[in-house]
């Protein structure tokens, strides 16, 4: 069985076979005849929707409401604005037939529904009464991955959602801009268990069509940065272009303001890489669709009546505590498989009943995280299982945060800036704004900006590249 | 402003422009610049987060699991099961380029998901300790529709779900079949308050590639049925094409059993065409987003302050008992223009409060359904509400019930049955079982088999078309 054999490869000696195996022996995620397409298996889905779950409640809680927009979008509608057009035409899956008939206009697949969305808001918006429009999508988009691909990080299809709202002035929408963003960095941070820093794009970096790029990036165990989501600025970019226009209370016609944000699957690969170790996965309790998984002992048939009990009992006293809790009764499997697999698929708490506990009116509980195994009498349980729950979410945000705490470095010294960035990490470093120093940058040592941070320092020092006075601190990486 | 005029067409004298007036001004759904393609706004998309919610809930307590795959498959893994093929084809919206690229081999957006999950299905199974296999998958699916598009009824594309489940035994999958056609049926019948007749589909109309279907048709009020909701038996038609085989405990290779089974979003446009009146939608409450909306009503400033405080306490004691309610606070509308506006959108209960109701310490109450208005002491308000609810909820079914039992017509003679059909309903009538007559009684009459009841009663009659002997009872009728 191919579970049997567990993940082969070692987290720090290769992480990339590491994360591969991980994905697919874990259940995750399977490739797919379409090439480049990934199958989102039920565990993997399990983990999605509690990621889906946590994210709509909030949008929800904050005013927002959910729809569903075509997933085809003529291509003279994509075609509108025309700086977003061009950054997402090389990507974009063309429908040029229905059956045997070739269509009079092509057809994208949504790459991300800016066009299609802003078409309608058009004919939605008149005044300021319809103000502010605040919608989101769950759903897919294709982007053709030309590249190789990898699960969950680079995929020509993901799931993510899409925020679209627009506003009655700039402000307003600025204010959205960061209201998203600080949902999303409480998500990733409390419930993902990841630290991110947050900061603004460069230009160069920025949404196609936006007139800024907020940003949330993380740090992976091997140095390589990753974008976990975007909230972006739209100016009026698109509202003049589609002619989103409102009346105001001052009687007159305005454009409007707008964001888009989301955050994609590409999350489930951070909490794999962020937290797993050479057995597999390990899921921090918030997210995890299953918290703790009980497993059976017996030896021989002798009180196998009353274990199971046992076992049932338990369990449906944690689920009544909120606790998700599932059992594995699976016969012709050891529990050393058990153990194996359910630590494998990085469940955070492990729950052994076998007749030594019976007998002792006990339970043993198992951390997935340290691998510590203590003793528990049986009406201290709930208790002491929600207490290590806390403790494995809290340990798990913990070394994440000291993995990104160590790899930052603050350099001044274009040497030692290309060193480090074969080293991996991020570099805090000083720039003078120029594409061209950051072009030049990205191509010799293939770190780019992945953000400039909110609270600007005053800045004395010089560009790191081309040695002018430096504009602004940038962190750059490499990344995923 | 557009919904101030509210729906201007009768429901009895022109059903079809109603239906339409009422999708559009009740903000449920909107045409987009894809033609054939729908926006589901957000009210609409609410009914549809509703029934997932109640739907993924139940399929999730038999076993079922979620999961996702890609929405491109390769022509040559679609043309697999011929019959499949053939049935799709001339629907399929075929991608050919990625960017300025031409695909090697023309990829199919999904217009349905077996063969893309069969071919990984292969893969995954392995022995009978891998079955049986429930997954169900939530997405889109694109069918090109050539002729006129009609909301939630006939669209490019649709929201649906699709099961597709594995099993070892034919008997299972046959189970699993009318568990999931019960399933259905409560869901529909209980929440949508809507009555169905369950049965077979003529080898004509069943789902290309199955042994049989099973189906829930529905009568709306124009004389037309509506397919709820099919349930597949696929048999092995797909396993022994993709080569799903499994080890039996006998140590024997097999060929799996197979079912596959969906309902879309075509369930709110039953919702809308059974329920609704002149002045719109009538939701039931079960499935309702608002189940009560509370208006205040001020005269000029008086007393302002207490309504407000006594409306945010009743929604806030409401929605403490489970009831979702909001209220409405707009300025510069008239409670009549808001007593419009919720009724047209179908919200069971209204709740007005106004100085009058604050003096006598009651709030008044009116019923969506019945139009019928009370005074309701304050204190008994939740009590007095979840009563009215169920009533709603009752009447409504009720109601539907009396529709469809009056549109069915048992009739034996072939003019006869040409005349009913015009005037709609369903004929039970008899049918020899062949193919021929079928297809003759269609092409005459517009009307066709929409299923053959599971009761097999004992047959004397003669068939409807042919008078050879009759081997089934068959539901005739046009159709949505």
């Amino acid at each position: 069985m191919k579970n049997e054999i567990g993940i082969t490869a070692k987290k720090d000696k290769d992480f990339q076979e590491w994360y591969i195996q991980t994905v697919l022996k874990c259940d995750l995620a399977d490739y797919s005849s379409a090439k480049g397409f990934m199958i989102l298996r039920p565990y993997g889905f399990s983990i999605w929707e509690k990621i889906k779950e946590k994210i709509d409640s909030e949008i929800k809680k904050t005013g927002h409401k959910n729809a569903y927009f075509p997933s085809l979008i003529p291509e003279s509608l994509l075609g509108k604005e025309e700086t977003h057009f061009t950054g997402f035409t090389p990507e974009v899956f063309w429908v040029t037939k229905t059956g045997e008939e070739n269509l009079s206009e092509k057809l994208a697949i949504r790459p991300t529904s800016e066009t299609i969305m802003y078409e309608a808001y058009s004919r939605w918006i008149r005044s300021w009464r319809d103000l502010p429009l605040l919608l989101n999508c769950w759903n897919s988009v294709l982007r053709a991955e030309i590249k190789s691909t990898k699960p969950f990080l680079r995929t020509s299809e993901f799931l993510w959602q899409e925020g679209h709202t627009v506003h009655a002035t700039k402000e307003e929408a600025e204010k959205e801009v960061l209201d998203i963003l600080e949902i999303y960095r409480m998500l990733i941070e409390e419930e993902l268990a990841i630290p991110v820093l947050t900061g603004m794009k460069s230009d160069r970096e920025k949404f196609v069509g936006a007139d800024f790029t907020t940003t949330l990036e993380a740090m992976m165990p091997d140095g390589k940065a990753l974008q976990m989501g975007t909230s972006h600025h739209l100016g009026q970019n698109f509202s003049k272009v589609f002619e989103i226009r409102y009346l105001g209370k001052d009687k007159e016609m305005h454009f409007a303001w707008q964001t888009s944000w989301g955050v994609s699957w590409r999350l489930i690969g951070a909490l794999i890489m962020a937290h797993g170790d050479d057995k597999g996965l390990i899921l921090p309790p918030k997210i995890a669709p299953v918290q703790i998984i009980i497993i059976p002992i017996f030896y021989g048939d002798k009180s196998k009546e009353e274990i199971l009990n046992k076992v049932k009992t338990t369990a449906k006293e944690l689920n009544e505590e909120g606790l998700r809790t599932e059992y594995d009764l699976r016969e012709g499997y050891t529990p050393g498989w058990k153990f194996n697999e359910w630590e494998m698929k990085g469940v955070p708490i492990r729950i052994e009943i076998g007749p030594k506990d019976l007998e002792k009116k006990q339970v043993t509980i198992v951390r997935r995280d340290s691998k510590e195994k203590n003793q528990v009498e049986e009406q201290k349980v709930p208790k002491i299982i929600t207490k290590t729950l806390n403790e494995i979410q809290e340990s798990l945000y913990k070394s994440a945060q000291k993995n990104l705490e160590n790899k930052i470095v603050t350099l001044t010294k274009y040497d030692e800036f290309k060193a480090a960035v074969k080293k991996g990490g991020f570099i805090k470093t000083y720039w003078c704004s120029r594409n061209e120093c950051e072009d030049i940058i990205k191509e010799e040592t293939g770190a780019d900006i992945r953000l400039i941070p909110f609270d600007e320092e005053k800045i004395s020092a010089k560009c790191i590249k081309c040695n002018k006075k430096a504009i602004k601190i940038s962190y750059f990486s490499r990344a995923y």
